[in-house]
């Protein structure tokens, strides 16, 4: 539970607001590399912490991030023609490279010098992974990339994907810190023997109350959510995932060590935030849990509306609370599904929407299964704080390297120190193709 | 005319309110009971004095009435599976009885207690005459149900139906105590030859000018509204009718001593208002009225909405302010209607809702023909301010055979006390089958 | 760039504010005489200075202009019956004449002097060139009417025609005053010799940086934009133009002397304003653009929205920022249209309306390109802080004949008095056949 202030400061970002300093801080990922196809490619409307921008592919292929009104007399951006290395407003023709320079005011006399005076504030871009990442703080050198290994990989390994989720940036990412409510939401139907036999999957059947260790890292938090298994009385199976400043996890599913992926939380504003989920391909094509029906096709199948006219038109889902993301009430009753639901990501949106625009979080009631989520809010709270007050440079901004990080589950003898236990495992950039198969399935 | 202070006053109801408060003193119609049609059956979202809860019924047949949000991170109870006894949250498996009592917490562990500990704050339900009636106020112990006499009678008796109104309560409710605008809304176009000889609506045709009395009572306000018949000098018509707390209507229409009905303008926020009426199936099959086209038809007729996935998705009628009420120029031009709307439920509602959300009544002329309109409003800020300033429960809270009431049409000789010529027709549960058949025309 | 106070100072123009003071100090142009287009037709919804109200053509065929909310109980006047002289509520049939007397109220008895003492608070009207004007100010006497040479034109000279636009009436007008956006948003892709041979088009499109001068006036402000011309070394081509208190146009468009068109650019509310542009027919014949696509095709083959029940409904076309006003971006891109927006006033919408409904001028760059809109501001400004501190009557609301002007192109030797050499060309009512017909081109 916390005060009515501490909710807000959590979840305003747009700026000016402390946490909208906090995430300026660090580079952003604003939209993705596939919205901008071709140099000179139509511009794009990129609404990002409460802040209307277009973005657009130059000439060259490097790409801008401009505020959406013209510096000139406002008109938008977007209705700009994209020629020649810059963005030109069908206003006046006044014409801004990616810098943010203006490089032609041709309704000016040519004597004058009043362009040399006039500057678009663009945001500095880099494409890495298929993301457009921006840096949107105050320094004139923006920091250092994160340092996540998957940044590094080939591009026929990554597999990034975007969805629009529309509500608050931290009631998403708190469900990604949630382990708990994967044995409800997504297969609370479930039985131990659908699952396949000595799966992860069916360890979280078997015992769907995980007890929760949470570690404070450089990075962020770092937790370990563990449980009995039936068949091995001398082990623990472990779920261990992090949150990563300001916005990331890398979440529980799948086998630590082998598995690469990372979710950004990223505010279009207060009350919609577009989800980027980054995996490398190898990671995830080996799981059995298809007898539950939620394989990868819930993942893959995915049914998006067109891109609208509007600041909320990219990636917005079909299924939503406006047609209460087409709930089957037979399918749940049938015990077939929990939900009635289709599709894991889309049961997520459908409670995490459901709490509202931006959830109260002072009518809350947090038990032991929440003991992450409290701690992802006291670690943002704190770093917000010390920025506000003290200036203090928040975690990871100038050290990449944290970012350096897997998560996923692993089995361990009862009495092994978890964290002592899974540091190599952890640890990126390490090929894990020992691993054990048999424990490799969902869940 | 009323102060900018005292129309808020009258007309917010949410929680906190001075309003809000005194109708939480109430039972309060919350809803149908065909919406929820078997035990188990799917949760229905409902929309009441500002309060966003979720109807259900459970196996016993029992209906709770739980906040939209679960008591633990906020997932809407909506898509909650609704299962032995209980609504499930399907975000962590927490389930709620009727009652609110967390009967099971499945994602804690088995030596937790937290369970106990954590209660949705449910309203205590029951049904009567195919109504859901909620307790929503401060007692631990509800007050007794309003002794209306419809309650107690058999369902085949019953008829209930509900429709949304989309402006404020009290406007909806002021047109029910003005019983002068019959003559002009819904006959205006007619001639006293339209009406059925000797009957109530060609006395009102005949006269569109009634003369108010209007008293105070113990469950509010009644008045008569008379006004002679040419065809007998020697006596008048009264058309008697009732306020009651907190926001009941017994109209005038009909024959007093016969009919059974009452309208509930059941506030869902401060903007939408749900409004139950409940008549007993006897009373109101002598209309004579066919000749003037507003028979029954009229009432049964009505186009309704599908219901959709948000609060305001209940008993919205298709003719509504975005379609101008459908409204035929040409008929009303023509003389065969006085507003070219169809349908006298219809015609209400057009008057009613462009008046606008809540009603500016600062800027209000009240004639005599407002007379009772005027007393309602005094009456329900008295009591607005009593309960608010000194604690004072409002009328009828504690004495449920204030409701035992009639209201309808009578002839009453010129001299005769309208009360106490009346009383005995006024009083609820008494077989008036010798009343003179010709005096039964609608209107 | 203005202060936040001195935008808002501009911009809201709602009951009390003062700029909504200094525009109800003149008669106003409220609806197109076409929208009441017989005695006793239907009744219009006229959204107005943030106002909200009825129209309706009574049988005498004079216009009132009543409240939207009876002044009874509130009822919305729309839903009344035009009939005998006066627009009657159908919820109680009180009725209202042209000039806001209660001429009838039936629901209260005869003896009642009640409709004595009610009042609409009517505006007066009357009607000339197509356009219901009203005056919504304080003096019991309206001023005279504006001036204007085509308002005394016979009716079959008039062409008077409406287009809402969805955002702030400044920023529309600001448009009109903004010469050197023509050379780039309408004809950006033309080369000089896709022009006709020695036009203004041709002018325009060899220089499109014209300097400024600007003039007080008695009306408001002129200003004269002037541009060398290849062909005639020792002649300047010349844009004079006027911005007239409190929202008029006569913009440059056009032959000066020959041309009659005034565009009003009148606020429906803060956030959305009706333009009205009247033209006498002779005047806008003679275009020789065809060849740029910017014909007269390009005004008279707009597409509006069929027109709503709402107060947003009247004259709304259908490009909008909704569908991105059906930009072409492959025709944009191919250089036959610098835009790929179809038609010169969309285009001009499609910039205006994307600034956002209320333009944030505390951001703005303003160049000597600008010189004109920074001079209406002021004026505008210093009228307002006169009429609001002082008292002091703005412009021409006393001074009918300021409004007898014309604007336009003309050729000047480069040492002439651009004033002074066009004093005679400038003044209305004048037959100016003789003008030389090469320089008649649009543009």
């Amino acid at each position: 539970m916390l005060s009515r202030e501490n909710n807000e400061l959590l979840t305003r970002v747009g700026p000016g607001t402390p946490m909208g300093n906090l995430m300026r801080q660090y580079w952003v990922p604003a939209l993705l590399s596939t919205e901008l196809p071709r140099p000179d490619s139509d511009p794009v409307r990129v609404l990002l912490l409460g802040e209307r921008l277009i973005a657009f592919r130059d000439t060259a292929g490097k790409v801008g991030l401009l505020p959406h009104n013209c510096p000139h007399r406002g008109a938008s951006l977007f209705f700009g023609r994209n020629e020649e290395h810059g963005l030109r407003c069908v206003y006046h023709g006044w014409k801004f490279d990616v810098s943010g320079r203006c490089v032609d005011m041709p309704n000016e006399p040519p004597e004058s010098n009043f362009k040399d005076k006039v500057r678009a504030r663009a945001y500095p871009c880099v494409e890495a992974a298929g993301i457009v990442w921006a840096y949107m703080g105050p320094r004139s050198e923006p920091p250092p990339m994160p340092g996540f290994e998957w940044l590094g990989a080939p591009d026929e390994e990554q597999d990034v994907s975007a969805a629009q989720v529309e509500c608050n940036w931290l009631q998403t990412l708190e469900g990604d810190v949630d382990t708990s409510h994967f044995g409800f939401l997504h297969v609370g139907h479930a039985k131990p023997e659908d699952a396949p036999e000595d799966s992860f999957l069916q360890y979280v059947i078997e015992d769907r109350a995980p007890r929760y260790k949470v570690l404070d890292t450089d990075f962020g938090v770092m937790y370990g959510a563990y449980r009995p298994i039936r068949s091995h009385a001398d082990s623990l199976y472990w779920r261990i995932a992090h949150f990563m400043f300001p916005f990331y996890t890398m979440v529980g599913v799948g086998v630590l060590g082998d598995k690469v992926s990372v979710a950004a939380r990223v505010p279009m504003d207060d009350t919609h935030t577009l989800v980027m989920l980054s995996r490398l391909k190898r990671n995830y094509t080996s799981s059995k849990a298809d007898g539950l029906g939620i394989t990868q096709r819930t993942f893959d199948g995915r049914r998006f509306l067109p891109t609208t006219a509007d600041w909320y038109g990219r990636f917005r889902e079909e299924p939503g609370l406006r047609n209460d993301f087409f709930i089957d009430r037979e399918l749940q009753r049938s015990g077939a599904s929990y939900t009635g639901i289709d599709g894991v990501p889309v049961e997520d949106r459908a409670v995490t929407e459901s709490m509202g625009p931006i959830l109260d979080r002072t009518v809350e009631h947090l038990g032991s299964a929440d003991t992450m989520v409290i701690r992802v809010r006291r670690r943002l709270m704190a770093a917000v704080r010390a920025l506000d007050e003290k200036g203090v440079v928040p975690p990871g901004v100038d050290h990449p390297l944290v970012y350096q990080q897997r998560s996923g589950g692993v089995v361990l003898p009862k009495d092994a120190d978890w964290v002592e236990a899974t540091e190599h495992l952890r640890r990126a950039g390490v090929d894990h193709a020992d691993l054990n198969p048999s424990t490799a399935g969902g869940g």
